[in-house]
């Protein structure tokens, strides 16, 4: 079971609506993930932007928990604005802060993530801001009283899996709120080595949306994540540097 | 689906019976393994050396192809003696060839493995012989018509997973005949990989057997697999050095 | 020639003076390691504590630049009290500002490190704040002012090395003053990489202090430094999946 | 000091002569590099291919051990052929048993080289073959009685490093014969890691021929590999999970 603030999830997926190539495929992808909590930038939404097509009329919002996002922001006050916007179309109070400091590796700014956050936490929001893998950031976050973390595990849409585990084992040690790994995820053993290490939850949207074929990797990934989380409670052997035989070396003097 | 010589299965997960602590523990993880191939040391049936437990009285070994290893061996001729003596038991004809070169690393005798395998096809066996990644050495076991190649990933139980990918991944290429990656499995995401890459199946016992919780880890292995094999199905996104948004960046002029 | 501030220096290792077995011995691998930029914490300047040895006056400190820094300060306020104690000895004018965030990690706080920064560049310090990997954070304290940037490469002492090579290329690639790798590093390896990635120069202390023979790894980083540097500069053969011969593989007619 | 068979060297590095791109190059490369042992393709000395123009002219062969390569070589009948007309020069004994298995890979075929090898050894050769690192492959070898292992870290050309370093490890810990890494170095960095391992020299061509400034990758090599054996001789540092100060954290009462 998955806690962010008062919400409760059976699943620990959290699934992007974006880069999709058809709402058909996104509805099917969504359904065979069954992930719980969708996540989509506000802009996306038409009540806000009319030129988009709007997704949510191709699902049942009565099913999900929507996670708006505030993608585009490059600073806090933008931030808290499109939260309020998403928040006022009445379908969601839950916000992923999501603040852009560079738009090449669209890595998150770190200050700005931290301001946007307190403001919001102040305006009554369920806050889960997407921040790097800076361990001493995730810890002012969960201070400052963020419902979850959610700590990049590379660039957006990279597809380069976990590229420092210790960041993220450090940051999983030191939680006292659900850590989402957010960003970077590619593959589905990428989504299963962050529910071994102990993650709450994975939070991923182009390598599905991106796959040769969505609606089968939206398969695998649920598929992984339960594998992934199952693996962490049923603890894994140590890694031995030497071999350790299945099977007694000795005694086959029968034979 | 895998084919080995004669034989199909629907599960790509083959479940070595050694180190569980009980037969009923080990019932329970191969249950919910799924697994359809159940391999054990020749040298572990009672039916050779009576001072061994049975286990196979523990299943309906009608529900599973089984396929004996010779561990034990470490030169051709005892590996030759070893399978004769599996297959004499009207249990199995298939074997999994295992001659262990080191008693340090249990890495495989490569020339010893050769032989044996040239030898036991001679004699009808369905040969899968455990081999290093050594891409050339799968290259000339399969000249040699065996029905599968297993290379391993690391050191038999040490955990450490797949090390060189890039040995894996060219055996993978040049196959001729399904490649089941063999020992050294530590974690489902471990076993995702591999099947990530296009292995056929992957082979553990260890990475069960000596979890704290061997069936709930069974489970995760079996699901892992499964979520690796759609992955590689499904065709997963490049890895890319640069982000890429999953969100546009542009377009929020209304907000 | 690396340039810092006002300063240039020929040699690339900064070198820190903890942790050594005894002066003699700090004072040969200072020797051969060819530094000329030593950081110590201002906390061990026996003039401020009087129960501590002084390393300085085993040295010539004329031909040195001495770094100290502000280790033991949790917060930005401690971290300029000890700069401004540090400078008020005339012994110096640059400070590295760190600033731990978490006693076991002993990891950086970045915001502590950011209002530090800003503080003692407005006091006219030379300042070169140790932070983490994190890009946005390298960026804004070159945004401030900062005389050189130093991300970690891993936890202080760990010996882990690069662990993040992706974040750090990006921290150069973004560069506009020079970039130290402080932190992590344990082995020459680990120095050459940095290097070879187009760091400016690489701090470093418990891999020399800890070896076992402090002198010989003093020389062993020197050089490494010097070949890491040589090999960013000649510029590097790209990574290649698949083979490429040295000598022709055709050709062979005569023979 | 490096011994192989009679020779003994203070140089580690052994220097590829393909793919430079004028003998002027080379030349100095040579020079700089400080290598006293040089490889070379049969094939490409004129005495056997009067096409060829004669890189050994220009070197004052004096100065130099030659290690001619069986390159070309598919079976171990080829390879002792080209051994025999290398020696039937009387520039050189030593011989580089070379076999390639698989054009693509470039990969070496251990069957024909365990024959080739044996053969040589018979014929009076100091033989070095060069070798994957299969663990019991390189055994075989010197128990053989080869004159030194060169296990490859990587393909040939591919400038990817040491990919499998447990597989290293362990045939430098069985070594009873000098090690010398051969194939897939492609920085100085990669040198270093081989050295610090415990490698007794690197084999390498493409690495410094390729460089954008051959002449000065040339110097960075050899600084990298005497960085990398110093590192190994004055013992690294533990690598470890945690942090652990350079300077001690407490005791700052005075300030």
């Amino acid at each position: 079971m998955l806690t962010i603030g008062p919400y409760e999830f059976n699943s620990r997926l959290l699934l992007g609506t974006g880069k999709f190539e058809s709402f058909e495929i996104q509805k099917e992808a969504v359904d065979v993930s069954e992930s719980q909590i969708l996540t989509f930038a506000v802009r996306r939404m038409n009540i806000y932007e009319p030129s988009q097509p709007n997704f949510l009329e191709m699902l049942d919002v009565n099913n999900y928990t929507l996670l708006p996002n505030t993608a585009g922001a490059s600073t806090a006050e933008e931030a808290v604005r499109i939260a309020k916007l998403a928040r006022a179309s009445g379908l969601c109070d839950m916000i992923k802060v999501e603040i852009i400091g560079d738009e090449k590796t669209l890595l998150p700014d770190p200050i700005e993530t931290l301001k946007a956050s307190e403001i919001l936490l102040e305006e009554g929001f369920t806050v889960l801001p997407y921040t790097s893998d800076d361990v001493l950031l995730a810890k002012r976050l969960q201070e400052l009283g963020v419902h979850a973390v959610m700590p990049g595990a590379s660039p957006i849409g990279s597809g380069q899996g976990i590229i420092n585990p210790l960041n993220l084992s450090f940051i999983i040690e030191q939680a006292t709120v659900p850590i989402i790994v957010d960003a970077g995820i590619g593959s589905p053993s990428d989504a299963a080595i962050a529910m071994e290490m102990g993650a709450d939850g994975v939070l991923l949207n182009t390598a599905v949306a991106g796959a040769k074929d969505p609606v089968k990797m939206a398969k695998a990934m649920k598929l992984a994540i339960e594998a992934g989380r199952l693996g962490y409670e049923a603890g894994r052997i140590p890694r031995k540097r030497y071999a350790s035989a299945s099977s007694p070396l000795e005694g086959l003097s029968t034979i």
